[in-house]
């Protein structure tokens, strides 16, 4: 069949389909905080009622957190599953928002327009790229390009805790598929397309530093009592050594180095990495002394302090020694890192520089490790293809500097290659304020998919 | 005239002299928040209704920041002035209160009845010490034991910025006095009362690191982005050296030796440095290794940090390389120490540190040298004397680790000495939750200023 009335279709129907992903936008699906249970809930069935109005066979099943989306539909010989993610980041700080984060809206930008809202890009308006391209199928054909079976997710951005399990008890059901597709991921650049072959894994990790049993004046006791203040610091000041390298015992076993091949491809991309830099402000790349930049975002692992806190932080001053200084650190991983030996080594060595009177105890945010995807499977040339129709750059192969754990789980679990596909671009400002998914990332990414299914459909057949 | 009947009606009275403490108590007047505004104005407010009811000619004056409480009662060859402050300390972390803490209550615990509530010993309880002392004196004499000068401040809590301008511009009317008295201090232990001549300044920084000019996403620039938290833990962490001396260039310039003869008079004070950390859960002084826990208190400087932010601080984790961290950090000051030249290096040596991409800027918290009293003055063995008779130990002539910086703008604007008195203990949990004040200490301390009213003026006289 021509896929050029799918194509028109989905042309004619695109406000139609904004006007849908702007209904799923205004429910504030936070996952990582606890007063936002219900509105996770919602968005879980507002997709389950949208599935169903497609026909799929859908429903929310219930997690010990957060519901998932699991729908069926469509026959064939070729079966995918497909993932998305329907929570979204927490959105402080509010005030450098300039609009209500849950009030999304289409706005002009000088680079063309873009819906600005939590969830834009990450990752409720990539989810529906692809809803939206069966939607355009079923509507002109009367029919599905292949059979699929829908996963969506709603607790990605809390390190997914009901994701192993569920699948751990839902294999058979899930794992009929010949390829699991992802659409959480970006564009190389505005006109070149990209399947994601290559994911850092990630380990989270919260400190808590406690020192005297409860705040203290610093005028009484400063001086004489420890701070815990002074004492996280000083782990983390020392978790870089003076060349940039992690400094935890065994960090880099398991690291390899990207294939000379690979780095000549990823060189032909001719990634600007001054200007990358340049976008947010910055101008040197403050990894490894002996890296670009974009190896260290897309195959060196790394070490971050996402948040810190302890003792008096409101307006004015107070001289107090606090009790208590808390950190969240995370690590990037890659290659065959093992999430759970780096955890077990970095708690040794925090606890090893302690100073006398300091307690610490640790908080687990989640562990995954990296994946690299076997990009030998004729379906990832078959898909290459089809994106590179739709943009004006033929696409690329490339690596990712974030974290998408459900390709590892895939892997172990259910015996599934993934194909990461997404639109994102590298200004979406995704867990930042004033998120945003360029309109034409939402046109093109659903004209992808179809183009992407019916290549599969047709290599598989 | 005997002291006797003043003593007796001081102890008949000490019910009523509570409900009225209570009632100043019940005003949230928090200085450094500026949510608090109208709460310092009625505090002050209730102060000049209360000094007016006991006929001293008193009114509230404006200031660029909260209002001074200024008043004038009595006659004769002694003039003194008294000082306290009607400012209270925030209350965060407010769930770790066992009560309101501008609920105040009378709870009965082990050591006996104590006031509970916020400033009840920092500093309203110890103001109204000096308060009830002259309503019980003008009770029984019907007049004042000498010339008074009152002066409530309302801005001690956040640095004190409108005191050195409106010293300054009433001199002439707050000068006039022979002495300074101020109750803004601490018992030696339960039982031994203490006149401070001994006080640290303090110098308040706040340091404000930003990296990228936005909050980026760890995944996709995570390794290749500065991130300032790492950068500003990297400066506290060389703040001090391996053997706990701060490392700010120039820092130890102007301090001095303790005498040998008052080192003498400390160790007979017999002070447990081991229960007064063990008390707060501690057990190793943290400061300057060669040093004893009294000494790193009363007469070494420091260096600490007050409070630290940056990043995500909420429940569950987000994976984001924040813009900016901000420490409060303040040091301690002892002998000649001069602040400014030290604010002048501290920031020097942290511009010093930072990495490429990083910028940093300052807010000033108020800069105050330490204070050191001539107790050759016979007016302070006359107190001690007092002190001496209503207390089961003699008074003592100690340091202090807080910072009282009005001692020395009292010398340097009016030319006066201080004499420091006051009743807190060490557990009195000043600037922290559950601040208490003994009952026995607000009754001991009417008591105490009744008594040291009377030898001062017989020494003058």
């Amino acid at each position: 069949m021509s896929l050029e009335p799918i194509l028109a279709r989905i042309d004619t129907d695109l406000e139609q389909s904004i006007h849908r992903l702007m209904e799923l936008l205004r429910i504030p699906s936070i996952s990582t905080d606890p007063d936002y249970v219900s509105e996770c809930k919602s968005a879980a069935e507002w997709l389950v009622a949208d599935l169903m109005k497609l026909g799929v066979d859908a429903e929310a099943r219930a997690t010990p957190g957060h519901p998932m989306v699991v729908g069926h539909a469509g026959k064939g010989s070729l079966h995918v599953l497909f993932y998305g993610h329907y929570d979204v980041q927490p959105v402080d700080p509010l005030d450098l928002w300039h609009r209500d984060p849950f009030d999304p809206a289409i706005e002009d930008t000088a680079s063309g327009q873009v819906i600005r809202g939590r969830g834009t890009s990450d990752d409720k308006g990539q989810l529906m790229t692809f809803v939206e391209a069966c939607r355009a199928w079923k509507a002109v054909t009367g029919d599905w390009p292949c059979r699929i079976t829908f996963l969506f997710e709603g607790e990605e951005e809390s390190g997914s805790p009901s994701l192993v399990p569920f699948l751990k008890e839902n294999a058979e059901e899930l794992s009929a598929p010949d390829l699991a597709l992802i659409c959480d991921t970006g564009l190389f650049d505005r006109d070149t397309p990209a399947i994601t072959t290559m994911l850092r894994g990630l380990l989270g990790e919260e400190v808590i530093v406690t020192g005297p049993d409860m705040e203290l004046h610093s005028g009484m006791y400063g001086g004489a009592a420890m701070n815990p203040i002074r004492a996280l610091s000083s782990v983390i000041a020392s978790l870089h050594d003076g060349a940039g390298r992690i400094t935890v015992p065994g960090f880099y076993d398991g690291v390899s180095e990207v294939p000379d091949d690979v780095k000549a491809q990823w060189e032909a991309l001719g990634f600007d990495g001054t200007a990358f830099l340049g976008d947010v402000g910055l101008s040197v790349p403050a990894g490894e002394a002996d890296r670009t930049a974009l190896e260290m975002i897309w195959s060196r692992p790394t070490c971050e302090v996402n948040g810190i806190t302890g003792g008096y932080t409101g307006n004015g001053f107070k001289t107090v020694l606090p009790s208590e200084a808390r950190a969240k650190i995370s690590f990037r991983l890659v290659g065959q890192q093992d999430p759970l030996a780096i955890r077990r080594s970095f708690r040794a060595m925090v606890r090893s520089m302690l100073p006398p009177d300091c307690d610490v105890r640790f908080a687990d945010h989640g562990a995954s490790p990296a994946s690299v995807m076997s990009t030998d499977d004729p379906a990832f040339e078959a898909a290459r293809q089809a994106l590179s129709d739709e943009w004006p750059n033929p696409a690329a192969f490339i690596g990712s500097g974030g974290s998408i754990p459900i390709a590892g789980y895939f892997k172990d679990i259910l015996g599934l290659d993934s194909m990461l596909i997404g639109y994102g671009q590298d200004d979406d400002l995704i867990h930042s304020p004033n998120e945003k998914y360029d309109v034409r990332s939402f046109h093109k990414g659903i004209r992808s998919w179809a183009r992407v299914l019916d290549a599969l459909a047709n290599a598989k057949s």
